[in-house]
């Protein structure tokens, strides 16, 4: 784990301790799983990624039968205060109102989740709007919203800390629920701007390299939203090497919630699917806090979004798909957990040579 | 349709009548289908190839809310007499073990496709042993195994179109059956030496660039089996332009089958995923025949033996997933059919911006 100075600074002493408990992944459980794969009536390592999920997941729950049970994707809503420079194709209502379709379930994420069993936990954690008498929405409100990066930090550190804690009491939530297997989605107007620029100072990589249409802005928007980026790097001057200090001020809440959720799941051993490139940037920000955490991500899909592919190589993160998806919500790990769940039944359910009297290689 | 001596001379007037028969897709239905996916709560295209396979779906069935009914993948089984040359990491009796793997549901095909809601429908089209009261097996055997095809051609003319008899009649019983979507897959202990066989002879790529370890040979099992595919090429002298020549020479009989199957179903307006290698040799056949048959195709997977890339190319398909699997048996095919059954419900169940009051696009 490295040190960072605003984490020290902020006395933010839960977060701190959801690092450090973050567990290392053993060999022998993986190595048990691989044995089990070469057993089963197919030519070993023919099953390809899913083999390697099968391995992954029986390393990270230390279990030999690895199941996926309760299935949640979290959906963290929050508005960005960086809408004011004109950053999205749409208007910042539409986080409130896309939260009430989340509710209604007519989203994307809904129909996907319902299609592949996943429960839609929507969380309210920094909406610049009221939602009263609203059935099913987790309200865990931290801000109405960040400030405007471009002029100024996201957040003070009592908000980045209030927001990671969200996410540490999910992630506590979830294994209380007995959840072994749960996603990130995000819902957010102008929170692509915000993830390009947390990818620019995490990896060093310019803005016009990392920003992209979000949404789906024009070609001078497009311009417009990499000065954007560059103004809120300028303005901030994030460190570097200190992912919570980038978080505060150029992050979103429902990113700083993310995080907290990704470290708070890889120290309960729970595995986490991660949707685009929102998602990815707060898991790496926690990767970055403490690298241990990698082991307990799956990336579910590559995001149309440049910057994206960046950041799933900052974290050495291979996407188990590549739709041309640039939705978020959680849309692409809601079809990756499909993937992974076959891969725990291949392990458990498949016959293996001997029990199906199938003839092994030849010499 | 291109014109093919080999069918013309062989009176096989059934399987023509069906490339005859296969419909042209219009543009209506698709655009109808794109205005109602931008009339969804999600910014236009912003679900990528989801969205693309519901428009595709939408101009097959001609319906505006196609749905995946009683899918099905009709894994065909059939033995390659070229096993005598010793191309194969596993012994022939494997395809007879493992068509009862099938029946007994221990195989990965059929895990994946319990989990997925798809039937499995097990075919013997061509195994070299008997099955004798075993249940569930649909027993439509044309011979006990193709000839060795690196001596001579490996079917009859007279096998050859039974074999995609077979395949028109799967296609019509999945008619039948009210199946709008289903998907092939095979088990053939030698059937990538076949495929890759028809994949050079199709393109022209010279063997050495098409032919892979298959179940997983060595580095000089490889080199064998390329010589192999040489041998059967030089030996029967396919015509490139005539595709059931290629199919009766160098092919199978399961492939065969397949080839039926995929001519069939686009016939029916049966949306058909292919699964890897072997089951895109059958749809490359096809789409050759007759180019239409194209527009009913979704390639699930691309597998890692390397003509399955040449083949995808060759009949302008680009897969759903890329898992790096190698196994057969339409598991690739399963895996694509539940993102197909994703996109659907995508169409069917998402709310309009209007009917959630979701505000649309600034200007």
């Amino acid at each position: 784990m490295i040190s960072f100075s605003s984490y020290a600074s902020s006395g933010g002493t839960r977060f701190g301790e959801a690092l450090a408990s973050v567990p290392s992944i053993q060999r022998e459980y993986q190595d048990r799983a691989v044995a089990r794969l070469n057993s089963l009536t197919k030519p070993p390592g023919s099953l390809g990624r899913l083999e390697e999920i099968a391995r992954r997941l029986v390393g990270i729950r230390e279990e030999t039968w690895p199941k996926c049970q309760h299935k949640a994707i979290f959906t963290l809503a929050s508005d960005h205060g960086v809408t004011q420079e004109g950053v999205s194709a749409y208007p910042k209502i539409v986080t409130q109102q896309m939260v009430l379709n989340f509710l209604t379930r007519g989203a994307a994420i809904n129909v996907l989740c319902r299609h592949a069993g996943i429960d839609v936990i929507v969380v309210d954690i920094g909406v610049d709007g009221e939602f009263s008498g609203v059935d099913g929405l987790l309200e865990r409100k931290v801000a109405r919203g960040t400030r405007n990066m471009a002029r100024e930090a996201a957040m003070s550190t009592a908000e980045l800390h209030a927001a990671l804690a969200v996410g540490l009491d999910l992630a506590e939530s979830a294994g209380n629920d007995g959840r072994t297997l749960i996603g990130t989605g995000e819902m957010g107007i102008g929170n692509t701007t915000s993830a390009s620029a947390i990818t620019a100072a995490l990896t060093g990589c310019p803005a016009a390299a990392v920003t992209g249409r979000g949404t789906g802005v024009d070609d001078s928007a497009l311009q417009h939203k990499i000065k954007v980026v560059e103004m809120a790097l300028a303005a901030n001057r994030p460190r570097p090497s200190d992912p919570l200090d980038i978080l505060r001020k150029v992050g979103g809440l429902e990113i700083a919630g993310m995080t907290g959720l990704i470290v708070g799941a890889a120290g309960r051993r729970i595995p986490i699917v991660i949707d685009g490139f929102i998602s990815t940037a707060a898991a790496a920000i926690a990767c970055t806090a403490e690298p241990k955490v990698k082991e307990f991500i799956f990336a579910g899909h590559r995001s149309v979004e440049p910057g994206h592919r960046v950041l799933l190589e900052f974290i050495g993160q291979r996407p188990l798909l590549d739709l041309e998806m640039r939705l978020g919500e959680g849309t692409g790990a809601a079809l990756a957990m499909n993937l992974i769940e076959a891969a725990t039944k291949i392990l458990n359910e498949m016959a293996t040579f001997s029990s199906a009297g199938v003839a092994g290689a030849v010499g």
